[in-house]
């Protein structure tokens, strides 16, 4: 399939690289670790995918979910496909902590507080790459 | 293990039943069908589960995933892990209309606007256990 990424999550995110399968994304809120995936397929549901894909699919949201833990101060991280915005599908890999700033109700629908400036983006981007090269990311 | 259900699970919901690795719940919010999977675990995050019990864990989320999108109108399935203010491992499965009350933000952290009653409680189980008895709920 040819893939486009919706035109939402091209606004409201960085393209960090991508793993075999996601793309991987960082939602531009600087208050809040943000990791987005979004694998190549046409399904829209998690149930609705092939066993094959839905497990490589949590191999790289459980790559991202440790590296982000290892990069972040977490004290939980939040998981989820939610799609009621973008219907494409996107896994949300989020680090929270109790003293963030809308702790500890869910960060959806919320406005940041502040954005990313380049140079903190492209520092993550290098830190995943020199995490993340054996598992693929590029 | 000796499991307990976490209070806050145990107040906000009705105990439906149990599949082979998690307790099935119904949070009391009827204007939006919402199950709530407790696996017996005492991990809390997704990525430090042991691939087998990840695996057995997203069968059920998936199970209870297509039986709710039959039983209830659906848009959108919402499945989450949070868990900021339940520590104990849950998993949503929530069942999201484009006419719902707080469609298209989250619904955590909304306030319910009605509550079930036993009898329409009572209907959803009997409805799980005669889908889904072949899978082990009971």
């Amino acid at each position: 399939m040819s893939f486009t990424l919706d035109p939402h999550l091209e606004r409201e995110c960085f393209t960090l690289g991508r793993l075999p399968l996601c793309h991987v994304l960082l939602m531009d809120n600087a208050a809040i670790p943000w990791l987005i995936l979004v694998p190549e397929t046409d399904v829209y549901e998690l149930c609705d995918l092939e066993p094959a894909m839905h497990q490589r699919l949590f191999q790289e949201v459980h790559l991202l979910s440790r590296f982000t833990r290892r990069y972040f101060p977490t004290d939980k991280l939040n998981v989820a496909a939610i799609g009621n915005i973008v219907r494409q599908m996107h896994l949300h890999v989020i680090s929270r902590r109790r003293d963030d700033y809308c702790w500890p109700g869910p960060v959806w629908g919320t406005t940041a507080p502040s954005r990313y400036d380049g140079a903190q983006v492209e520092t993550l981007r290098l830190a995943l790459a020199s995490e993340l090269a054996g598992a693929g990311f590029e």
